[in-house]
Formats: C-alpha cells, sequence, structure tokens
C-alpha cells in the first residue's frame, strides 16, 4: 500500500460531498439540503443529504459514506471474491431528478474499497439520462469527461465510455439508460499507469467537476417552459430510471439485500415516476428521436 | 397423470381470463379492455388485457399465457430444478391498480406448470393491498378466501395465509405488501387431498370469486372522495408495490431475466408511483394505522 490511508480518503469524500451540496444549493437557486448522519451497527456509517422540491431540482440525494467490517458470505458472493477478513469502504453517490423534462437526470459516483491491508481498488463513474437526448449537449457532456479522463491517462475515456454504455443498460427494454457517460472499477497502481495518489485524484478532479457539469447541462433547458406531453414522457423515461436502480444497479441490489439503509439506498428513486401499458410514441417526434438513441456504442463526441 | 389434460386446463384458463375481464368491465362501468396477442419464438404465447383510465379502475391488467418448450439451464436454476426436458406453464395473473386511494389494489394468479408428461404443479394465490387498511374490510376479504379454500380442504386457508404472508413482504421494509391474502405452490395429487381434477377446480373457483370479492371490495370506497394527502400517500404505497415487484417478485424477476415479453410482465406496473425520502408519518393518522398493519401474523379473521 502507497502513503494514501483510507482515512484521509474518507475524509477527502466527505468534504467531497459539502463541496458539491454548496454548489448544488447555489445551482437550484431555492432549496436546501437535509442532512441525516446515521451509523451502521456492524461498523461505520453514513451522511445522507437530500433536496426536495427546489426551483430546478424536484428530488435529489448526495451521500457519503464510510463502512467497515467484516467480510460476509453474502458480500463474497456479490463481489465476486474470495479473500481476505476485512473490508473497508468509503464513497459519495449522487442522483438528480431535475423538475423539467428539459433537464436530464445525472448519477455520480466515486468510490473507494479496502481489503484488509493488503489490496484496494477504486471505481466510480458518472452517466448522463436525458429525459430528451440532444446530439449537442451529449456531445459536450462526453467532452468534458474525455478532458477529465485524458488529464490523466488517454485511454481511460474510450475504455470506460464503453463500460459505462455496458454497464448503464437495461437488457429487458433492449435500450441504454440514457447517453452514457464514463464507468470503472478495480482500478490500481497495479492495473493502471497511476498512483494510488493520482487514482484518488482522479476521482476527486470528477467530483469537482460534477456541478460545473451539471450547471451547464441544466441551464440548456431549465427555462423551457414544458408541454404536458412532455410531462408525460417525463414520468416514462423516470419509470426506466426506477425499473433500471431496482432491477439491475448492482449497488442497489448489494444495499438492499446485505441490509443496507433503505432510504439512503433508494434515495435515487424520482418523487414521481408512471408505466403505460405500450406506451405508443409518434414517429418524427422527439420521443421517438430520443428512444431511437437509446443505444450502445454511440460516439457521442462526433455525432453520426 | 390423471385424466385432466395440459390443453383442457389451457382452455380452461383462457375463458376465465374472458369471463373475468367482462367482469371488471362491468365492475368498471367506463373503460374498456384492450386485448394483445403475442406469440412466444420459442413455443406459445398469451393474450394480455389492458385496462386503463376507467372510472373504477386507473390501470389493470388481465393476462393469459400458455408457453411450452425445452428448460433452459435458467429456468432450473431459477425453478431450483433439476429434472426433465420439457416444460408446459398456463396460467393467468391479475394486478388492479384503481384510482381512488380508498380502494385496494389487488393481485391474483393462477397457474399450473409440467415437466415432460410425467410431472406437474398448481401454484397461485390473491392478494390486497389496501393504500388504507381497514380491519373489517381485510376481514371480509380472508374470509371469502377460507370460505373458497375450506369447500376443498380445512386446512388450505392457514397454511397458504402464512405462506402469502411470508412471500408478500418487502425485507428492506420490514413490512408486508398489504394484508396479504393466501399463496399456494406446487400443489399435486401427490401432496394434498385433491385430485388434478378438483386441483383445477379449485384454481378456477379462486378465479371466478376474483371480481365478487374485488367488487365488494372497491364498492366499500369508490365513491369516497379522497383527500390530496390521501392521493400523495397512494404515490408512497404504489411505490413499495413497485419496489416488491421489481426486487422480489419470483414470477416478475424470472420474467425479465429469461426474455419474456416485457411489456406483459411489467403490466402490474401502476401509472403513477412515487418515492419521497423518509416519507413522515403522522402519529395517529390514517397512515400511521395502515403503516403499524404492514406486519406478518396478523389474524384478520379475528383483529384484535
Amino acid at each position: 500500500m502507497s502513503s494514501v490511508e483510507k482515512n484521509s480518503i474518507a475524509k477527502a469524500f466527505r468534504e467531497l460531498q459539502s463541496e458539491i451540496c454548496q454548489g448544488l444549493e447555489q445551482l437550484d437557486g431555492s432549496a436546501k439540503f437535509r442532512s441525516d448522519e446515521w451509523a451502521r451497527p456492524a461498523g461505520g456509517g453514513g451522511r445522507t443529504n437530500i433536496i426536495q422540491d427546489g426551483a430546478l431540482l424536484e428530488k435529489g440525494g448526495v451521500a457519503f459514506s464510510e463502512v467497515f467490517g467484516e467480510i460476509s458470505e453474502e458480500m463474497k458472493r456479490q463481489l465476486k471474491f474470495d479473500q481476505g477478513k476485512d473490508f473497508y469502504a468509503t464513497g459519495v453517490s449522487i442522483v438528480l431528478h431535475p423538475e423539467n423534462p428539459n433537464v436530464p437526470i445525472i448519477h455520480m459516483n466515486v468510490r473507494y474499497f479496502q481489503i484488509d491491508d493488503h489490496l484496494y481498488w477504486f471505481g466510480g463513474g458518472i452517466d448522463l439520462t436525458p429525459h430528451y437526448i440532444v446530439d449537442e449537449h451529449a456531445r459536450i457532456f462526453h467532452q468534458r469527461l474525455k478532458d477529465i479522463c485524458d488529464h490523466f491517462d488517454t485511454t481511460f475515456y474510450s475504455d470506460f465510455k464503453q463500460r459505462a454504455d455496458d454497464y448503464f443498460f437495461l437488457p429487458h427494454r433492449d435500450e441504454t439508460r440514457g447517453v452514457g457517460g464514463i464507468f470503472y472499477d478495480h482500478l490500481s497502481e497495479n492495473n493502471t499507469s497511476l498512483s494510488k495518489e493520482e487514482l484518488l485524484r482522479f476521482a476527486l478532479r470528477l467530483g469537482q467537476n460534477f456541478v460545473p457539469i451539471y450547471a451547464e447541462q441544466s441551464e440548456f433547458g431549465r427555462n423551457i417552459e414544458p408541454s404536458p406531453g412532455e410531462i408525460e414522457w417525463q414520468q416514462i423515461r423516470r419509470g426506466r430510471y426506477v425499473e433500471f436502480n431496482l432491477v439491475h444497479d448492482r449497488g442497489t441490489k448489494f444495499g438492499l439485500h446485505s441490509g443496507g439503509r433503505t432510504e439512503s439506498i433508494l434515495m435515487s428513486l424520482p418523487k414521481t415516476a408512471g408505466w403505460q401499458y405500450d406506451h405508443p410514441i409518434k414517429m418524427g417526434s422527439r420521443e421517438a428521436e430520443t428512444q431511437a438513441k437509446l443505444k450502445k456504442g454511440l460516439d457521442w463526441l462526433n455525432p453520426a
């Protein structure tokens, strides 16, 4: 293990949470976060910050956690991992659901995992789920992520972009959750060009860029008055978000099945969502255009 | 195997679906079912009937299916079963979401499963999810189920009632889905007092009683004008219904992971649902009373 200790990583993540919440309150301009500190009986705890009914954000959560203890059998199964005695995990997770369907849903997660004192890795990702996909906005989003990645390793973006396509995908719908982003896991000094310290800086850089990126994305649409049809479509798109999180998302499944704090885990769900049987989409509509782009492998940096 | 052939069971189930849909249209008084026939590429198909935006029913589905083919590895894993080559399954599934929060959500399923020509079983159940629990209404619901069960075997009700408590349960919330009902599986002439023919009659009797039971339950509340707070609570209760179906329900998980028809599987989801972080419940309110009764093991026939 190198010189960056787990406690200092947790401290940096906790500060990151505070910074992001301050930034989001300013961006929202109306609502404030409420903060819930919680303890995990088996070791550690967290702070779940929630914002609701804001001018921009209808419901959003920014969660910090630092949990540790003995590795359970369930954990080994889920992590597909079979060594070590104790684990330590810390991270920041964000999901924001805007009120306006012309503003995208966004998710970010940065995390650090350690087994005993001899093994560690970083994981994380950020992905964007527009209710309506606009190529140019998706291009800008991906360009921001590429810029951050390139600063650390020029192979990161294309690798992590593909992993996001694969991860943020609903097989039962044969559609992606949105326009993707980046997703990575199990990064350490052993399988990247970066030191442990640089990997932490990469995670923090992503975190520090979160508010500016979302400020830019929300600016595109937050002042466009939505039509009733657009609000209805938003409900449908949110329904798919719920499906992804409850059926596929590894963190959610792991949390719910391993006795995590349910309210913190499900902070990712929207205030409202909807399902209509076989919801019809008009040919040539903005909805049809979006649906057609919920696909893996699209090159958002160079739209066709 | 006895004299009741799988084809005649499927025929009876298909007729049951039609009967129930007619009954529900009459009960609703306004909306009509639309019918989607679908084929399963690997064998069989079904008919999914959907009602939306009715006077009573905001969204409901009554699905018939008859599917067959080779038993896949995924199926063996899910069924915890490791013999036979071909399977055959037919059944009727219902979920109804009423518009009025003073009317309960209801679910019913009756099904028949066969492996090759030498093994079969029946499964099914019916359970009630009131947005607001009223002891007397739950008592009447359970009494109706007990009456049907007792007609066939006086041990059924208490056994199947307990299985429903165990099955319709959200571990991550530590609450039941509603007031339960009955749930059974793997019934055959080998492990019950009934012949195969009688087991089919039991399933059909449940099905034929579905509309009268729901007519009675909906009559209690359909003309009570809900308050905005009650409509909000309905969204929260529906959110839990979505959580159960997407996280725990075996049929839904099996369907989604084995390439079933997604729109038919997810017909069980409500038109709208909601999630609020740590939704506060006022002490002494109707919501608190309901929340306190989302528990296993309550004796609804003899409320305390």
